[in-house]
């Protein structure tokens, strides 16, 4: 039965690698559909969301039917359930995709503010940190993972200075400030997708280390401190 | 054997529940820090985060031991995993608190934009509907955990109806603007408190009917499109 769960798990490992390709790839279409002002390629992301909601699901399921049928031993039964606490994070970046999609919707109506220059800047770096963070839980790198907590503090203080950037076009044009606000969700949702990837890697370190290190989010890089 | 795990699966409970309770209170706290501009409640709600990361630490590692000994079958089993997702989103809403408590410091530094009317409304909303999600899991109870979704609708229109209100603060009044940005991400905190609430509340409803019924927090209520 060993050589069974081993088979099994890293085909739990591949669905899971395989999602994340799919939420990363949601991120960077929902910000190419910004740059670009491409409402169709929004609206395909938001039609999307449905399938990453199903391979949550199926990941779901199958852990479940793995604790059940294998009662996996200490190692395999933490790489479960941690697997299971991780596919909820990754479905989070997907509906942050969405968002961003929607925003890009609303803004493309409008004239462009300003050209994007951090935001895609700022969502490859998050969209690079998930990788790196399920690269890490898959291989148990504990090494891996904790770099995608240094990463975490770049799109931090990218989010601050977009948000800097964006106080003075309100300050100075009030007609600019509903598109400004639009565009700080956009940097706040990018933000809130490297702080999911940060708490895969987190949950990384505690499998392969036993180590809690929780993520300071609460003491860095608001961009509302800066306002 | 079923008669130590059904006194085990009876103190899991109590230990969520009890954890939902601190969580709550922390949210109730960092609300009065903002309205009664209290410093030092604010800092309490700071300082007390760390006490709700041990909770959830002691309940995960409560569920694996259950999981590792027990071997427990189909309708624990899920419960047990149910557990370990749900106590995730208790610690995150502790960290919204921290969020709101650390806006509050910021904002107390300032003379007051306005009287805080619906800000309090959203947070007991939320607190509620935080409480009545918990319960609905513990009794394994679908149709309370149906009436949260509901409950959601009533904060996204309270986020929404803030955030247009102090956009027109905005627009009046530049020197307005870093203070009413400050209570719009304030707002948003409550509608991701309520967002995690319906997440719990989601989750009970796929326990008990093994039916998923997703959040479409995408569709509505978002602030944003309102600006």
């Amino acid at each position: 039965m060993g050589k069974i769960l081993d088979k099994e798990l890293s085909d739990l490992k591949e669905r899971l690698l395989t999602m994340g390709s799919v939420v990363e790839a949601q991120v960077a279409r929902s910000i190419k559909s910004l740059v670009d002002r491409d409402n169709d390629l929004a609206r395909k992301v938001i039609d999307a969301d449905h399938e990453v909601n199903r391979m949550e699901v199926e990941i779901d399921e199958e852990c479940i039917r793995l604790l059940a049928l294998r009662q996996p031993e200490a190692g395999d039964l933490r790489f479960i359930t941690t697997a299971m606490k991780i596919v909820t994070d990754i479905e989070r970046i997907g509906d942050l995709a969405v968002d961003v999609s929607e925003r890009a919707l609303e803004l493309n109506e409008e004239p462009i503010l300003k050209p994007y220059i951090d935001v895609p800047r700022m969502a490859k770096a998050a969209r690079n940190m998930l990788k790196e963070a399920l690269d890490a839980f898959v291989n148990r790198n504990a090494e891996l993972a904790r770099a995608v907590l240094d990463e975490d503090d770049f799109v931090d203080e990218l989010n601050k200075q977009i948000f800097r950037e964006l106080l003075t076009f309100m300050i100075e044009d009030p007609h600019s400030i509903s598109r400004a606000i639009r565009i700080t969700y956009i940097s706040k949702y990018l933000e809130r997708i490297a702080d999911h990837a940060t708490n895969i890697a987190e949950m990384v370190v505690y499998l392969v280390e036993g180590r809690i290190i929780r993520h300071m989010d609460n003491q860095q890089a608001n961009p509302a401190s800066q306002g």
